[in-house]
């Protein structure tokens, strides 16, 4: 039976799993607190960093206190194989916990449940909390990697009330304010992944990099700075593109073979397939995953953001939306092809919206199940 | 000296005035509170009806104790005049009131100050607010026609999160949900006048009534229905057009002069000056306010809400944004023409947004002061 006592202890460890959200990827964040049967905290960790000691773990060594007979609270299934760290199965049995409450099974389905067999195996009692949103929304991108095999993609776009982003002639630069782009920061420290097309690289040569401190990020981590990733059928990224420089790394997807890499560092332009619409954008999602990457943001202009949208694969939305009325000009996320019924429309799913300076920011879910 | 006792107590008369807010057009919504030195509220009234009694006489004829040497807060400086009722300063002065507290002064540049100056001739202490915001606010459409002799023009429109509001073979209605729609109903249920197009009234053939009992307005007075204006420069409008229907009256604007007008009630038809974009609208909109309409809500196709906003002379635009991607058909509120630089560009200032069902309502003000 899980109580409100329970309830409340998971919610705990579920705050401080979050502590790791800059530096456990691709590994799951995960947060454990070890409490005696009255709710007493005996102990409590989370996972820091990828290679790094597990949450399990963490609590253990950090426990000052008897934890002989006490229950752990694990936001994710614990660990029963040797991975980059031990089984936390064995350390949780050897240390004489008596009860272990999970928050949600392994999403890896070739290993989901093994965790807990072993521990009731060693006689431990074992709880799997049935309502799972805040631990599957802690995790979201390593749950859809580990369940799809795909990362998990959010589109970052902005447009003026009247849904442009461009005038006709193409002078588009900063119609949201300074306050939606440093939001946008935020955003970017949390992903593995900012995609862009080769369009915006040559027409705006973005950093697409993180620029806040740790103080900005409450974090005494190491600073995120995700991967940049260009979609470049043609190859044409410039030498002197920002995205190339050395604040972090970068790879390049391209349709053109290895002959043409010369200009690129070895091993960071990709021979992507191709489909209808040009790159495919699935097969350079599965790449991605392959890699261990959890999430992709894509930052770029309508027609790759609308070829994202088709493919189906997106699964959030963020739209800041300026207060000004543009006029006639590029539409932003609309290009998606002609449609020719409402029935075609596609469907989302608002989930938060909320100011930011002037500016409104819209979150969504594109329901794509 | 404005107290914080002062400050409550008018705050109080503002939420008072407010309960005629379906039936004191073309007059504004007052409110009255007569109160003892120590914040005891002895009396109080609000206008009702236009033509009834104002708030200052119905709180008086409302005591049933001892007002005299008492403060009456009034949201509205007190009239001076005969209009429809007899002069409010008299009855104020007669009552051996001591002292008045207003909280902002009449917006009719041609009468201003004058019911300060006599009830001060009587020697009642008069204090004159000075953050009147949510005075003016209360009765914004009132204040625009005293002092600009124009209605305050709200523009209703609803789209997709891409900006768009049909697909390009124009199938187009209902992309926002029966709760946005019921929404619509208690914004149309403040305003004096719903304006239209020819292309609406031709394309939807809307009722444009409000459709809401007295349980749903939560009024006892009689319920609102506003004029229905369609603008219509060839007098296209058809006889069994559901805006001529007789659950209220209408009006149209047209280019045509009277030998087209015979299929219409008389003086239904009013033909309006034209200018480059067709109909002038700020024709329209004196005219409007010269038959004392406070207020406007404008629901029609891009085209006329285009030209509204073009014209400079809105003042609010009401945006249900749909959770849903339309892709490539016909853009809302976009067609301003091509602006060219940014700077042409219209700029807002957002004052809400919330959810309606599964819609976002996104309320701003035109910047065009």
């Amino acid at each position: 039976m899980i109580s409100p006592q329970d309830q409340a202890l998971m919610a705990q460890a579920l705050r401080l799993a979050e502590q790791g959200r800059y530096s456990t990827s691709p590994n799951p964040m995960v947060g454990c607190i070890i409490a005696s049967n009255d709710g007493r905290v005996l102990s409590q960790g989370y996972h820091q960093v990828a290679g790094q000691a597990h949450a399990e773990i963490n609590a253990l060594n950090n426990a000052t206190a008897d934890v002989r007979a006490a229950t752990a609270y694990v936001t994710l299934e614990p660990c029963a194989h040797s991975g980059r760290t031990g089984p936390c199965t064995q350390a949780l049995i050897d240390a004489g916990i008596a009860r272990v409450v999970i928050a949600m099974q392994d999403p890896n389905p070739l290993v989901a449940g093994r965790g807990i067999e072993q521990l009731r195996g060693a006689g431990i009692t074992v709880e799997l909390m049935s309502n799972a949103i805040a631990a599957e929304q802690l995790n979201r991108g390593f749950i859809k990697r580990m369940s799809h095999g795909l990362p998990w993609l959010t589109i970052k776009t902005a447009a003026s009330l009247d849904g442009g982003t461009a005038l006709h002639n193409g002078e588009s630069k900063w119609i949201t304010s300074e306050a939606a782009r440093l939001d946008v920061q935020y955003l970017r420290a949390k992903q593995d992944v900012l995609m862009t097309g080769i369009g915006t690289v040559l027409a705006d040569d973005p950093n697409l990099n993180v620029r806040l401190t740790s103080e900005q990020l409450k974090t005494d981590g190491p600073l995120p700075q995700p991967l940049r990733v260009v979609l470049d059928s043609e190859l044409r990224t410039p030498a002197t593109a920002k995205v190339l420089d050395e604040q972090g790394a970068y790879l390049i997807y391209t349709a053109k073979d290895e002959t043409a890499y010369a200009d690129f560092q070895p091993g960071r332009v990709i021979q992507a397939a191709v489909d209808d619409s040009g790159l495919s954008i699935e097969w350079i999602l599965h790449d991605l995953a392959a890699r261990e990457i959890n999430s992709v943001m894509l930052e770029a202009g309508p027609k790759l953001v609308a070829s994202a949208i088709a493919s189906g694969l997106a699964d959030e939305l963020v739209l800041y939306l300026a207060p000004t009325l543009l006029g006639q000009g590029t539409r932003g996320i609309s290009t998606l092809g002609p449609l020719d019924t409402l029935a075609q429309r596609q469907d989302l799913t608002i989930t938060d919206s909320r100011s930011v300076g002037k500016d409104l920011r819209i979150t969504a879910l594109l329901n794509n199940t």
